[in-house]
């Protein structure tokens, strides 16, 4: 087609947030790698994806619901929130269906806040809470990590009259650090009732398990109770290994969640996910066995980088984020050698890679990877 | 769960244009009224919804990619642009993705209405347009309708210095109705170009369809290459029959759509969809079938109004409105019957009704239940 060359200024026509927005930069699809390098036998450590896949009750439950595709989805997600209401002892009025957590995050910023306000997070945070903010042209004010993490402190200290939400994840992504129950609840009891916390649980199920998670970790569900103003968000795309199918979820008071509803798309969330994720959450013995999985193989990285001397953050998600110095390079080495990582030089960590955790196989072909390349480099 | 009752006054924390904000309310969902009114065999005619279902095709692609569902879906969508490239002759740079193309009308109000602005559309127009302007706090300028359709005099008419957007469905929903190459022609023409033309064709294949449809229906492409300010927006949950895997997508100006990119979730569309419809475009036969299905199905219905002298508005698309009286009483009947069609009071139509085409025997069911309603109102 012919694209017209008439003299069009369409960035005064754009809202000034979203003139100065840069989009969110994906980890490389394994298809763009293989067609742009010529590769084949590439594997994806870059999303934080659960190399077991999902439950195969929720294939079966896709297979069951082809049927049905023609039809809009259950605009309200009925039987997905009896099922959410059932796992967790919740009300259906406390929950936000999203198109992924990324969508419950943007609904919560473009429910709450306006141009005037401003939204708080910390640096080396999620790059979603700085989108979601400048879409809207509202200011993001980042308070500096401490150890890689979030300095609570410092954000408490960030809060002003203007301030609208904070933005906590715990774990925290790409660092993996996590607070305690005791911080954020000292935290929580802290911040003031015009401010919106939305504690983003991403890496729930990893950092909560019993038996190999972190033993003072917290279920920002249990502070619903006590706090009006906590949004807690999680997401079928990492343990439950849904992330192809875009679903995730928020808790909170009904009130805010009635809001969230009113600017929420009311097919948001597809027919299959819906009927997937109702099947998957009772498949608790599939889920153990991914984060099972995922405790092994932290352990095979964090043996590898003891033994190189390289630095990395200790994490509770199923990643481990690792100073290798000139982060860039290495990561077109890898590249070449058809193993995707990511780099998170645009979280203010220019030397270090993040790398997600896969199955063993691919956990040793990237550490021999990591080997051969910095072996050559010395 | 036991909820805060502390006091908490979240609408005070809401956006200006979301405490007004209603939510859309979908046609019921068929296992909704099974619930409610303990029926079994419900027909839903409610949401212009494919009766044939999707292209075998499709589910064919949808089964071949089970396997990825751990991954995160192409954020750039390169195989299914590829696709919509060869089908219409498009450069990949015009198009923007989104969840139904619900997620592309809200996306070009995001990224171009600030709260200073004004969006100008027709009475009985599509619910989303106002939603839209709402959430973002921006003015909705209603204009009259003609005939049931846009009157594109009064909408010219009704454009100011603070206008940034104008809805135009083509054809129209609810009513059907549908504008002609000509008019919008003169219509573009005149359009100022600090205001962007939102052109909706949700209906367009069973509109611009050769044979069988409006033969001077545009198709909106054409214009691309001459107003720069236009933006086409079409969806697969209407005639591709995928309405439960929410895909859509708009076609604009590159730079139109380069700002709609940097506002888009970049995970909006999932990966089932982005497989299923680049395999459902390549068949017409099927699309042919259901266009064809369509055609006979408004005949019946016409049929039957004329018989019973009901007006009703002549259609573009899968549906027909249908003037009966009392329109909440007699739906409220066809539930009970097991029939779901669609009420409009709320498009300021209160004595019509929107019935969506539906197969042979559904619509020989609604048309006789009809009946009967309406002799027994007698």
């Amino acid at each position: 087609m012919t694209i017209s060359t008439e003299q069009f200024d369409v960035c005064d026509l754009a809202a000034p947030g979203v003139r100065e927005l840069t989009p969110y930069q994906p980890g490389k699809p394994i298809e763009e790698l293989e067609r742009e390098y010529g590769l084949s036998d590439v594997i994806k450590l870059a999303s934080n994806e659960n190399p077991l896949g999902p439950s195969p009750d929720a294939l079966t439950a896709i297979r069951d619901n082809l049927a049905e595709l023609s039809r809009y989805p259950d605009g309200n997600g009925f039987i997905l929130k009896q099922a959410l209401c059932n796992h967790f002892d919740l009300d259906a009025a406390q929950i936000t269906l999203g198109n992924g957590s990324n969508d419950v995050l943007e609904l919560i910023a473009r429910a709450f806040v306006t141009p005037d306000n401003e939204v708080v997070f910390s640096q080396h945070a999620f790059a979603v809470y700085p989108l979601v903010t400048r879409a809207i042209g509202a200011r993001a004010v980042v308070t500096p990590a401490r150890a890689g993490g979030h300095d609570l402190e410092a954000i408490l200290g960030a809060i002003t009259d203007r301030t609208r939400l904070v933005f906590i994840a715990n774990p925290n992504n790409p660092t993996g650090t996590w607070l305690t129950r005791a911080a954020l609840q000292a935290f929580l009891e802290q911040v003031p009732p015009h401010v919106l916390v939305v504690l983003d649980e991403a890496y729930y199920e990893y950092a909560a398990d019993p038996a190999t998670g972190i033993a003072d970790y917290p279920d920002g569900l249990q502070w619903l109770a006590t706090f009006p103003n906590l949004i807690v968000t999680r997401t079928f795309s990492k343990a439950y290994g849904l992330a192809g199918l875009r679903i995730g979820y928020a808790v909170s008071h009904p009130e805010v969640a009635d809001y969230l509803n009113r600017v929420r798309q009311p097919f948001n969330v597809n027919h299959l996910a819906l009927a997937a994720v109702s099947a998957a959450l009772t498949d608790t013995a599939h889920l153990q066995r991914g984060i099972a999985l995922n405790v092994r193989g932290l352990q095979q990285y964090y043996q590898a980088f003891d033994q190189r001397g390289l630095d990395y953050f200790p994490s509770a998600g199923n990643f481990v984020t690792v100073r290798v110095g000139p982060a860039a390079e290495i990561n077109e080495q890898l590249l070449r050698r058809g193993i995707i990582v990511r780099p998170v030089a645009n979280y203010d960590l220019p030397e270090h890679l993040r790398i997600s955790i896969g199955s063993e196989k691919e956990n040793r072909r990237c550490i021999d990877a990591l080997d051969e390349i910095l072996q050559a480099g010395e």
